[in-house]
């Protein structure tokens, strides 16, 4: 049995749990994990925000760890590399988006790395809020010794959702990029979008993170709930990246947008509400987009490209048993950016 | 005086009208105009739907006439040189757009055809309803001879709108392109994507167009009100060209988009209603962009294009005195699929 937290019902919230990993695979990979991220995706699984979730679940899916044992064809890793695992532990691997390394856009659907479903014996995937953790090597990837590794944690999930839509919308040095939200995903967006060379603007709804903001490399604070800077800025940004999870007005953002400018979302799942003002679309041939995480050979670069660029995500550390007040403090937006459990307070608790 | 048709107010229906045409300015084309196509754009001004409509109104924007003098600056049209004119008749020449040739995105506002506001003297454009027309150069295109000038002019403005977005996002041989609606644009979008090389799949709300829409080029019809066939055509699209004027679910047509497809809107200009599904772009990593017209280079690139593949526009040639009874039947879409004046009818009368 390996130690675990889990929720058992809805309202239990996490608790200690005993899961069982599978025997190795002639292609998977052991790990015993180090750290692991906390993203507001866990809180909704464990709270069935979305329906669907299996009890027991083990959340977790920003997980650094090292390698412990190898399968027999498994040649890119062994014992000792310190390596990660993000969102994803399988997909079909032969469908056009699997070909193009494109794992989250899976035809057949990917395995998600906990309250999904393996491929092979049927069993509920758990997640990284555990001791160890056993995947494919296809959905391992190599964390460069030379990153923090509780600050690399986040990467594989926050780190990924902004860095994959900045490359693949081509952000290069003299864009005007603005960030919406400053958050775990937002603070990283302006870490990436700074390091490809655009010029940043943090949104934010409130004065009192100005500060804050310009402290993360941010070159520009915009009040959003200011309408005579939302006028201002407006036909003036190539890109946006919008990294807020709840309902909001898009018009006022995209008419900040300049002629062939993308709004770019990554948090938001839900309805359009207030309804988006297709005209600004048409007279201005701007684009709205979506993104979803990122494939394993971009989260590869990604992880590359933070060593190469010292950039890591900024974490409060946590002890598992606090798990639950860590929810809370979510909840409420209270941590910069990112809680990242660290797996020792598991083992010696 | 010049004869034109104008509407006096917004219940007058469209009547005899004298305007006067400016002298020509040293860049200017005096125009006689032979054919002038009657696009929905021209009902909203007459009726004054969109607010802001500047009486008399003289629409038309969809012109072909031959030149009959130019201004001494001019170098590329000569007396007698087929020649059209579309939405547009200046712009501020200066800006990034209009270095671009986008002129229709002019960040100072392009002045349209008709109901605009000349730059340099304040007088206000009339449209193409008319028998001369008086236009800068840089605002004119060649039409090649070998094309048809009667069934060119809806190139102007249905053709250039569905040319544009195809171009502009790179529609090509192997693609599969849906086309949603069936008018003037859609027929036209039709046309464009079968010369690109794509293939083309119409969307129509009855099955009574099917055949209607075989002859058009279309590879294959989908009924869009039939859920079944919505549903079989789930992720199986590169692009959709939307010409719907008017409020319509957007959600099951981007559900029909492959990952990476782009929804893209030319017609609708008002709320997205019902609620755009955020999660549907961001899941599939799809775009939803709008498209306004095109410039003046790529409407040029657009006529040379028809000229080479023998495309034109489906048209029924219009007496103008019967111009009120046009409007009437195509408020009830009963045209096939673009009217089109012949000016003789208006020297005539």
């Amino acid at each position: 049995m390996t130690k675990a937290y889990a929720a058992e019902s809805e309202h239990s919230g996490l608790a200690p749990h005993g899961i069982e990993r599978r025997e190795l695979r002639d292609d998977d990979v052991a790990i015993d994990i180090l750290y692991c991220g906390v993203c507001h995706t866990d809180i909704h699984y464990v709270e069935n925000d979305w329906g669907g979730t299996l009890y027991p679940v083990v959340p977790g899916h920003e997980i650094i760890g090292r390698v412990t044992s190898v399968g027999k064809d498994v040649k890119n890793y062994s014992e000792g590399d310190l390596v990660g695992v993000g969102c994803m532990v399988d997909s079909c691997r032969e469908c056009s988006s699997c070909n193009q390394g494109l794992e989250q856009y899976c035809l057949n659907g990917m395995v998600p790395t906990y309250n999904g479903e393996d491929l092979h014996d049927k069993s509920i995937t758990y997640g990284g809020y555990s001791e160890k953790i056993v995947v494919s090597d296809r959905f391992v990837v190599r964390v460069p010794e030379k990153l923090d590794a509780a600050k690399a944690a986040p990467l594989l999930c926050a780190g990924i959702t902004t860095y994959s839509p900045l490359r693949h919308f081509g952000i290069k040095e003299g864009h005007k990029v603005g960030v919406i939200g400053m958050g775990g995903l937002g603070h990283m967006g302006v870490k990436f979008a700074k390091a490809m060379g655009a010029e940043v603007t943090i949104f934010t709804r409130s004065e009192s993170k100005i500060s804050e903001a310009k402290k993360q490399g941010a070159d520009n604070v915009i009040i959003s709930t200011d309408e005579k800077q939302m006028e201002e800025a407006a036909e003036t940004f190539d890109f946006l990246l919008d990294t807020v999870p709840v309902q909001h007005d898009l018009n006022p953002y995209i008419n900040c947008l300049k002629v062939d400018g993308t709004h770019i979302l990554v948090g938001l799942l839900e309805p359009v509400d207030p309804a988006l003002q297709a005209g600004q679309l048409v007279m201005k041939r701007r684009v709205l987009a979506g993104s979803l995480i990122g494939g394993i050979p971009e989260t590869q670069e990604m992880l590359d490209f933070c060593a190469e660029h010292d950039i890591h995500c900024d974490v409060e550390m946590l002890d598992i048993k606090n798990i639950n007040d860590a929810f809370k403090r979510m909840k409420k937006g209270d941590v910069k950016y990112r809680f990242v459990i660290d797996m020792d307070t598991l083992k010696q608790s």
